[in-house]
């Protein structure tokens, strides 16, 4: 057996992301035995691995030649998909702790629109015993049953609400119903009061919550957006909410980020901003991730999480 | 076999309970083969159970010589045990309903205060993308295994939390550590970062949460309380949030209900109030616990949910 190779990686990362990864990635990497460098700039043809967080700063993947993967430390990579230059093998982010701070936020948004928590927070007069309906009695859609989706909705099934996936292609999920397609998704928005979007954003599910779509809710109904802005019409969300037939929304994404302090999502009083921190990127479970791909990719193993082109994430 | 007797039953309640909670219990006690008439009022002597609120409607059983046990619709019987006319067997309401309520108000409390939400509800300004830590790194004391307290910490378990338990007797529940007695106590509560008080009040609980066992928390911490209000010592709840070692304090059960309007926890700014509906008696549910308690006495089997006197629960 040879000595291993040492591996020139490239982490193209803002330098606050680049500070907190790099150490991290290094122990990592020395764990699973692949000795590497690990540089903010290397010329393109010196590469072997580009991990990266897929936000404009690699324009042209071009020179990339001897480059075996693009590693992206974002679970979403729709930024970069359109780089006609990127033909790498593109693997995006799958990271347990990630999966475990949205279902966090998910659950957390979710039972505070279910108990009404609101009130209480806003007002400490009165004595009003009137409860809320258990979960059991309350339809909740989750569209995108992926590594997000499909956790959040076995958490919020395990909390008894009566949840109802969607995704493309047909699955099953102990404990909900599993919907998929064009008519699935009217079946798993008809009278739902609470809606969860984790889905990526493709050209099939872009504006996927619309005028038409969110007249299909419960009366009342609440949307929670942790996905993608691009997710929703921003305009129809806007109408529904003054109108009444939706009652709050609560946007984690935003089609343009940061979201301008003057976009009237900000002074909506039913709309809910918190700045695309439904869950980050966790530094001590995502380095294990990349530093196994880079392991595989030595190894001449398949790659884990790698991205379909021609689906679109 | 004999043809079952007809029962009567007294139901002693609030007129608004008693009109929503007779027909449910009519029914059950149908379904369960149990020829009955409940009345609102009945002579004493011709009482065969007592289904009862226990707030004092009833102030001397000494005259129910004939009940074979008083069956309460309410999970919590502090109010009357302490009554020495009350010799029958004592029946408390232990309702899946009920559970699961408090599963949902605990974990969205829980979960309010673990992710910042009041940020996000109260401003809807800036962009500072810090998260919260895991759940997992957060250590949480549930005081109380019982039927709620127990559902509630592994609900949270189920969400990663470090759940700490408490309870008189050694208990084992799977996901977290439980402990047990005075020294318990301190495990459980050093560096929490969030107590919940299920817990009945007894003399060995009242004012478990005190100036000494508050100082045990990590600072900031916050005491969610739907357990009973006389759990804590309210003059030092106040003194340690003023003094910020604790953080806030989500109260839904006090010494006095309804809470006085001029009470000091009313304007407290790091104090949530809820009108004790933290999780209420579920009529669908319970009502066939309260049916089956009667079969049983008719069948001469024990009851369900018997209260200890000696141990005051
Ligand atoms: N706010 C934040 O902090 C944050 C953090 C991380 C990720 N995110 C975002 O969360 C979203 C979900 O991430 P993920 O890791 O769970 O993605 P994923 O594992 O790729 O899952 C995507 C899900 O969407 C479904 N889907 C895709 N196209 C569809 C279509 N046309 N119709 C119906 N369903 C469709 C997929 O269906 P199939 O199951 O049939 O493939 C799959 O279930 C992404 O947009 C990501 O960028 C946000
Ligand atoms: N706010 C609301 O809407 C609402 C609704 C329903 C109930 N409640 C209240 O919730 C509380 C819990 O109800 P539950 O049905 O879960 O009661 P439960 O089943 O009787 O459980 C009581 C728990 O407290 C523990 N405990 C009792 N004395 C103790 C002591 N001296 N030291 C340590 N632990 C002690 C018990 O320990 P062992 O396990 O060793 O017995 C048990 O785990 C009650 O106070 C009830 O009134 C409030």
């Amino acid at each position: 057996m040879s000595a291993p190779r040492t591996v020139d990686v490239l982490f193209s990362a803002p330098q606050d992301v680049y500070d907190e990864f790099h150490p991290a990635i290094m122990a990592a990497l020395k764990s699973v035995g692949v000795p590497a460098r690990i540089s903010p700039e290397l010329a393109p043809e010196d590469v072997d691995y580009i991990v990266f967080t897929p936000n404009d700063l690699i324009k042209d993947f071009s020179g990339f030649t001897r480059a075996r993967a693009a590693l992206s430390i974002w679970a979403g990579v729709d930024k970069v998909l359109g780089n006609p230059t990127l033909t790498l093998p593109l693997a995006r982010m799958v990271d347990p702790g990630q999966r475990e701070g949205m279902v966090e936020f998910v659950t957390a948004h979710v039972l505070r629109h279910h108990i009404g928590m609101d009130r209480y927070i806003l007002s400490s007069t009165g004595w009003d015993q009137t409860a809320p309906k258990l979960a059991r009695y309350r339809k909740v859609a989750v569209l995108g049953l992926g590594e997000l989706g499909g956790a959040c909705a076995q958490m919020l099934s395990a909390l008894n609400f009566d949840v109802h996936g969607w995704s493309r292609r047909a699955r099953e999920l102990d404990g909900m119903t599993c919907h998929h397609g064009a008519e699935g998704l009217t079946r798993a928005l008809s009278d739902a009061e609470i809606v969860i979007c984790l889905l990526p954003t493709t050209p099939q599910t872009e504006n996927v919550l619309n005028a038409q779509t969110l007249a299909l809710l419960e009366p009342g109904a609440v949307v929670i957006n942790p996905g993608r802005g691009a997710l929703i019409d921003d305009a129809a969300l806007i109408t529904a909410l003054d109108a009444g037939t939706l009652g709050h929304a609560t946007l984690d994404t935003f089609r343009i980020e940061p979201l301008d302090e003057d976009h009237p999502f900000r002074a909506h009083p039913k709309i809910t901003i918190s700045p695309h921190i439904a869950s980050l990127v966790r530094v001590d479970s995502s380095a294990g991730v990349i530093a196994e791909n880079i392991r595989r990719g030595e190894a001449g193993e398949p790659f884990l999480h790698l991205v379909s082109r021609q689906e679109g994430y």
